[in-house]
């Protein structure tokens, strides 16, 4: 230790405060005393636990949060390898759902215990109080619920709030460039039948979202595996040649935290692709569900806002962070916008107007803005807790991914764990998971699992401990 | 006249009556006064007023309606011929929506003066209040309407309030063989994924419902055109001749009350239709959402009712009784459960949760019964209405429907009067009407339009008078 008059008082006072971190006593993700408490309590002055804290900050132990003060930082946790990434070009292959994962997503649906499976949100993390409020007042107004003349593109009011908080993240898209949908599997759906005829090509990530695939079956559409860094997301590389040697008519992404692996594309990797596309005239179907729930300062921009060619489709929905039972999303469709509309005059004419109504005026007066900061709070602490268990848990060689945002953990288990295996034994124990096998049509990722940790909370690290010790028997480990 | 002491007493009343009827008295659709309200104004006895007015129901002036009395019987009107059938067979073609149509639909859509143009209901024979006071109650409990673990198949208590009703109109469907969807469109979208590849034939009514037209297009399939009789439907000679010499892979109808023509299957055809189907396993797509704007006694049966090989998929909703904006619906699909539940899941996951769970709060306990038999008897006076109203104000020659349900009116033009041209001339008089050009995929039609009489009421006389002169300026007549 060096001599403590030669250490500066500020250097001295950070000190201490490491050690409690490291002690537990400020566990991760708690918060610490304010600067103005620090000064008072310690009768030293504001600019010296400022430094302090300026010198804790830059060592990753604590962070600021704006207009919410200093907290221990989650990722203090035992550092993990992430898994492991090839990137290996695949061949276009028709998307056929085979039976094993038809009933692994179909089962996983039904389960009533569905901790780790299924990426819902937590029911306490929406503003169901708000939400019902406005309801009731909606139901006291007899004539707007009722409303029949609503156009296809659906409810103006919340089309005017989609445009307003787009263009707060970099997006310049008009009210009247939007249509509202039933979720963003629904405007997914639309945006395919729109540029895609039957046995085109659609450049996928891979590993990707399972329920894309299905919607690729349903339209008779064929897949080409682009490999996704399970941090930087789409290997441009690879999509180049792919687009270079496949008759690719669209492409598929989640730029933003995409599900499973959180990964989170870069800036200038968003401006290459759409420039990339842009180049041959490919459509961008870009899935930005997650988009609102990062975990850093800055709200990640969608590739959309790199586009001048009204070439990216931007979906979306509020059932990550408002309601998932509503079912209200949205599409900005760019240069397809009549399209889009025709087709979801088509298959269902419009989106269930009240829904529409409701998140509107949430969207308008229900403090959005605070809402999203609790619950980005609240899953970032989500993630770090499972993460952490999982590291405490598993055998080592495991794998996991730290994502910036989202709320799932892409976990690559020793050995090549059969996922589907382990999926069986782990709903014997009641627990579920989402086996890597159903997110890659060629089933690429089958010693993957994902883990949700939407549902996170003290009791859940029992059935994690549960799972490590089923990983453990697997893989012939002694417990 | 014969002498007044030979005549029986109920016969002398009854002419009485019958000049009052002529004279307008009593108007078509007036109720005239009950048999004891009668009996004690003529003091004559109870039964000699019973046999007066079973005299004129015999002679079709009035008719009695259960649980309410005697009205003026609305089909008092000058007869009319109904619009010409031919029994022509028709090539299968590829569906491709013309520029003309789609600016006619859309255009349909957004005109703030719809009042025959656009087949949705009168808002004030929707149960607004009634559906408000649930939605007030159900924002109450803050579980209920946020839950999502709700399976794809939708609300279970809708499914049960589905099944009960179906099987008192014939048909035996347990709540685990019903999909909700957001509409009847959806619906039968979803069917027509589940039964048909791209590039498929399916057999088609002609005049036919052009959303259904739309929904063809949107999957790639062709359409067989089979001639639908104005008063009988669908075709059964033309329906056997086209499934014997073309590869029909579904037939799309609507048994009960079809859009445009209203026409009503018999029992036997419908039972003959599901039994030619079923000898070659051809799946028939059943829409029957106008089966309960019924305005006789009996609610008519689906051919679902006669289904035996569970190749019936019935699709209906409730957006023509209970809510144009809920966007709620459901099908049976019979042994396509599976697949239709599959595609539903890959196109939007669910259905909106509040509104599902609205409606089947109202059948449970909102007088889903007394409601239906208010807005038949409404729907009843106002296509009697706008029936007389064509008759009074359109040339000869005009031929007219007359629906034993539903509330739209398909009329044949004199001279062959081009459809199109109609409807642009009355635009310019703020008049909406669907013109017959965009209900049939080779434009079978032109010289017919369809006219809603959903929003009737003693204003739209002028509307339609205007219409009228329109009709005859065009045909060179004078006013």
């Amino acid at each position: 230790m060096r001599d403590a008059k030669k250490t500066p008082l500020y250097e001295k006072f950070a000190q201490e405060l490491e050690e409690q971190v490291r002690s537990g006593t400020f566990p991760p993700g708690a918060r610490i005393p304010s600067i103005r408490e620090s000064s008072v309590q310690r009768g030293i002055s504001f600019s010296t636990v400022l430094q302090a804290y300026q010198m804790l900050e830059d060592r990753g132990v604590i962070e600021a949060r704006p207009q919410s003060g200093y907290y221990v930082r989650r990722q203090a946790r035992k550092r993990v390898p992430e898994p492991e990434f090839h990137d290996l070009q695949a061949d276009p292959a028709k998307v056929s759902i085979d039976e094993v994962s038809l009933q692994l997503i179909q089962e996983n649906f039904r389960l009533s215990y569905a901790q780790f499976g299924v990426a819902s949100p937590d029911p306490d993390l929406l503003p169901t109080v708000k939400l019902n409020r406005i309801l009731a007042d909606l139901a006291r107004d007899t004539r707007i619920p009722h409303e029949v003349g609503m156009a296809v593109q659906g409810s103006e009011a919340l089309r005017i709030q989609v445009a307003q908080r787009a263009f707060s993240y970099g997006c310049e898209i008009a009210p009247d460039e939007l249509v509202i949908t039933a979720g963003c599997t629904e405007a997914m759906s639309l945006c395919l039948q729109a540029v895609c005829q039957p046995g085109d090509l659609v450049a996928i990530e891979s590993p990707t979202y399972f329920g894309i695939l299905l919607a690729l079956e349903a339209q008779h559409l064929g897949a080409l595996e682009i490999p996704c860094h399970p941090r930087r997301g789409m290997s441009l590389d690879a999509l180049k040649f792919a687009i270079e040697n496949h008759p690719v008519k669209a492409v598929l992404a989640q730029t933003n935290f995409s599900n499973p692996t959180g990964s989170l594309m870069a800036d200038e990797d968003k401006a290459e692709l759409v420039r990339l596309l842009a180049q041959r005239g490919i459509p961008l179907i870009e899935n930005d569900i997650y988009g609102e729930l990062h975990f850093g300062e800055r709200r990640p921009r969608p590739a959309k806002s790199f586009d001048r060619e009204g070439l990216v489709l931007l979906c979306s929905s509020y059932s990550k962070d408002v309601s998932a039972s509503f079912r209200v999303g949205w599409v900005a469709p760019g240069r397809f916008n009549r399209e889009v509309q025709l087709r979801k005059y088509a298959f269902n004419l419009r989106t269930s107007v009240l829904s529409q109504l409701a998140i509107a005026q949430f969207l308008e007066r229900g403090g959005y803005d605070h809402h999203l900061r609790k619950i980005r709070r609240a899953y970032a602490d989500k993630m770090a807790g499972l993460s952490q268990a999982i590291v405490a848990h598993f055998p080592e060689g495991t794998r996991i991914t730290e994502p910036e945002g989202g709320y799932v953990l892409w976990i690559q288990l020793p050995d090549q764990l059969d996922s589907v295996a382990l999926y069986q034994e782990a709903l014997k124990a009641f627990i579920a998971i989402a086996p890597g096998y159903i997110f890659s049509p060629a089933h690429k990722f089958d010693d993957f699992i994902r883990l949700s940790a939407a549902c996170w909370c003290e009791r859940s690290e029992q059935d994690l401990a549960r799972l490590g010790v089923i990983v453990k028997r697997m893989l012939g480990q002694n417990r």
